[in-house]
């Protein structure tokens, strides 16, 4: 097998380069998110919306037992993919890093700065022996004095800002719809709608509101609210698929 | 054999990714579950219901004598499936962080936090070197002031809330009966005789007391009690297998 | 060799997990066990008794020279088969852990919380790098408020309370004894001639003094005392194996 | 492949040296450096420029939100390639340097020191076990009190000090345009337009401001400043490529 | 090479258990006691004598110089076989343990609990990584309260206690002569013609003073006292080897 | 290839003998050392003077740039080949070293100690795990109060002295003219001349200033001094190369 | 390579034992020493003299560069062979145990106290994983109150005491020269002309004051010297080699 024979031991060594100048566990770690869930997100001057495939695979499951989008402040939000425990407990760091920003700075930490400090954490797990990397891929959307920001950290540790991006197993479709309808004058309702439509590509069958996550940020409001399951429903009938 | 040549070394090197993205040693945890007795938990409004599998290899094991269900706080508890030894260490974690916040918030834990916590311990066994993940899968279940609550978690360290659900190596035949039955208005003697019914499907022979350990929280004790041999022979007698 | 194919490899790493989920050195460990020679114990409302087969393998070797029963507190002991200084390590720690309780709550331990403390201390010894698991299984026996107790723990950290139990190499044979003869309502001599009847099953050539080591706790007196030398050649002579 | 022959397992062992005297991981982490974007800088008495190119995977990306070239203190920057999460981590230690330093002598830390204390670290990690080198080269770039300085540090810790160069992916073509351009008495402007020349070399197609990033610290002003798109655009425009 | 196979890969793990439950490095570093010179002992009611063959490899080395019996305190003493710097480190250990007990509880410490000190750090050296177990068996000698004591212990920690016992190269051998004629009733001389006649099974060629080294604790002196040459000449001399 | 047969996994373990008593690893540091450029010293009791080579890859390189002489005190430098890198770091101790020395003893430390304190660090970097040997080996001069002294240390940590030597890739022709040329009664010109010399073997070309780095201790003026370009382009010109 | 074959992988862990209880990396340190200078000593109760080869490889290299005899308290001193900078090392370790001697017992310290110091660290880099053995033999000497004392440490640890003994590359042809000559009766020109003549076996050519390094420790004058080059010219010519 050609992969197996490119990677010859390099793979098992960890943080390690190989010859040339790749971090094979870094690279694996990536695989790990592309084997999860598809999350979204999307912003434009109005605010930010974080959108994510829900899967159930019982009906016994409670709804919104395993999270993909967690508040992590006031203001701030992240959705994850990838392996969830790890999120998890990356989610509870980021919470912690912003009340020490309230209690140090008394003000919000900013979203760029909590997204910077959640790959540097990541960053530490590409260099140090004795831990793996964290296998999981984070949208960070929040707003904040300088408006709404929506950046993406990835298991190497690197930070982007985006206008809209997915990540996940069904990324590279729903991307393809991000790019084909994103618009910078996007209102609250645009962002939804154009989250759905994007999720729309990558779920089973039809979109319904069990099937989603969500959670948006007004600039009118500066605050992050995960939908509940009506407030979902409420947003695809409302939504035009047709469009 | 296909799946040791699958594994190629990656399931040697402790907490390190496969180049498809999994971690073996993860895997080969939910295995040792796999291989364990089955548990069960149910709950509704009413309460929320915990039940084993008991077997006993000989006449001279004393009654009760190796624990699948534990008290963790008065109004908390957890049925276990893996190894043993290693629930009975996490159970003791889960007891101190119980008392540590009743000492430090003067109130309860909630189940939901009692399981993040469980949770969290486990990634850590999957994420640094020396030490391996934890082999045992567990089914917390309580009421609190927010009522009855079912969580479960696995080696990797996932937390999921659950109306019912089965863990352990009958996991699969229990959770069909459980799906097939389950209702939302279930009182305490329904959980109890889901339970039973559930459980019928896989212990050896006819079901009987000292093939069962049972535990039940109900909403109106708001208190976590394991059931005497006589009050799950009891039970026994009181359920219709015949449903 | 078969096994050394099924292993492959995976022996060779401590605390590592087998892809169907067996943790390969705390087996071997349990195979230490079974290279050990006999230890049984057995107990009723009366009392326990604890009995260990002796083989001497030089004359010029002194009486009582290498225990397998120890005394650990007044009213508590263990026999122990397996690597026999492995046992004396971990019966040292369950001295000072029992000097501990009657310091920290002024009263004596109970034998089924020393025995999950010995049982702790194995699994830890499971589940973290750069040790091996200890080679050796206890019979911890003993009396306290609650009546007399008897309780295993294996290299893997499991505790199992019994009746009548035995460990070591042969373990089948006399647990069969065990089995078949075993009554509740056993007196003490009742127990020590079912103990002399089991290691009659197990010892070579005919029961000796020499060949057994021997302690018991009566409900009456509330104290672990080893037999002399004297006293077990004596319970040999009352004993009538004709039976 | 020859060259898996040469490293012959060297590869996999952190920190060790090959028979001929070579550390394979710090050549390694050079090719990471090699994959990284192309980034130079220049200096002359008049200041020293530095840029980078950017290339743009996607329209959704946010401008400027990948930073290659970072402020490290009011008079000094540098300029990355390789790693980009490595090198975040690297340029938050310069800047922690950078304040202990005005903190701890009352003035600002000197271009040359800022270099060496990075080469410093980078030299740590390629000799110590457990941890992988960093995959980053840096151009370092300020003004202080003995004039304008460009240094550059490489995987390995080596530090030197250059008139213009060039790191990355497309270093030997831009080195190229700078060895034949390069002159001793360039004004600011004049080191803006070399660096533009060198990077119209390595950007795919036309030269526009959204392929660039920059920043200059003028002796003047005694400020490294880091260039708007705007300014950019600017000095595109006023620059003749005809040359 | 048979045992090779045998141990394949096994013995170069430290403190790992075999698929048959042997601790294949404890039982290399019992080859390294074959290995070394014979020591034995032996005790009655009227004292104990410890002996050790003694092989000048040079006319040059200095009598006496290197020690295969070492005086621990005041009425003990121990015969090592082995590695000498191995035994060495452990008898230092021994001294500080036997002060410490006269410091501690104002009496001096007995042989079986100096002996199990000496066993406890030996198993301390089979369990843990990153250290080989000791090379060396000990025969320990010494009179106390409770009359004259001889104990063994071996590179696992065991600890036993003898009435006469061999160690080492020529172990095989002299234990015969040992048990052949040990009796209850020997005096001091009858002890120390005991020795002489046992080693004068391993030595090469006839027994003479410069071939042994030799100590011994009389009940009645209550003190280890190490023979001067003279003393084993004349011992030599007055023994019967025609007995 | 015989030399990695020669090697055969003994490389690859640090700080481990090969069964010929060889530390492979420290060997492949000195072959750093070859690959390294050449440096050269020499002293009488008028001085002495250290020199090394510098190849300019690039005319952009700043002068000076990427030094080999260090100055470490007002009376001690040092010349180094091999990894500049490692060179840098144990320059930065031994700076730290003598200012301890001046601080501690009031006065400075001499050219012996300074060298052996750099020999001790290099030796534990062969002998400890987890670190690989320095790859740079120094020629330390400098004038104390016993006169001048050229001291030399290598990876292994050995310290020696030397009235001239030569370390590098040209350690061998270099060392050919030292040899050939040293007088003991040579003054500080004569010291210089005859490092010219020595250099010009080795250089590429001509020798110019460019290519030389060059520092020198009178015993008069008890000061360690580097030598600027137009002294040493000054010295070449005063060089009488046809001698 | 019959060796290698022997060894097959037990050479590349350190302190582990191979199946036939031998310790590999210390007997390849055994074979560092043996690539060694040799070096021997002789001692009667007049004093003790110590003397090294010392082969100059460069007429630049200092006189008494690099020592093989050290000096460690006023009384002792020690002539070592194999790694010089692990000597170096030792030499140090040893030279703080004597001063902490004199503080703490205000009294020197004695030729077997510090032998055994030095012995019992090298047993530690034997047993202790993470580093590798000294590979450095020593011969000790010194006067004392109880006279003079000539001692031996190995890698291993091994302490021995000799009237004279020799190590190194040459340490057999020395010593048999050492064997048909010495006498107990030899002044300390007798011990002098001893040591020359054994030196004489083994320095390349004729003997030469450079050739060799000597010390020695006089009862009368209770100090230990090294003889300067005059003192050893002085010493060969009152020599007589014919005898």
């Amino acid at each position: 097998m050609a992969f197996a024979q490119g990677g010859r031991g390099y793979d098992r060594a960890i943080t390690v380069f190989s010859p040339d100048g790749k971090l094979f566990q870094v690279q694996y770690a990536q695989e790990a998110v592309k084997r999860g869930y598809t999350a979204l997100g999307a912003k434009t001057d109005a605010g930010v919306v974080l959108a994510a495939e829900r899967r159930t695979t019982s009906e016994l499951v409670e709804d919104g037992s395993v999270e993909k989008i967690f508040k992590i402040d006031k203001h701030i939000g992240a959705a994850a993919s990838g392996l969830i425990a790890d999120a998890r407990v990356l989610i509870d760091r980021a919470r912690v890093e912003a009340q020490v920003n309230r209690l140090r700075y008394d003000e919000l930490v900013s979203v760029e700065s909590l997204a910077k400090n959640m790959g540097d954490i990541k960053q530490m797990y590409t260099q140090h022996g004795g831990v793996r990397p964290f296998g999981t891929r984070f949208l960070i959307g929040g707003v904040g004095e300088r408006g709404p920001h929506l950046f993406e950290t990835d298991p190497s540790g690197v930070v982007a800002a985006y206008k809209a991006h997915a990540i996940g197993g069904g990324a590279e479709e729903a991307t393809e719809v991000l790019e084909k309808n994103y618009k910078e004058d996007l209102d609250m309702k645009g962002l939804v709608d154009l989250s759905l439509k994007a999720l729309n590509k990558v779920v089973d069958g039809d979109l319904e509101a069990k099937k989603v996550e969500m959670a948006k940020a007004e600039v009118e409001r500066q605050e992050f609210i995960k939908l509940s399951a009506e407030e979902i429903a409420e947003a695809i009938d409302e939504w035009e698929p047709g469009e």
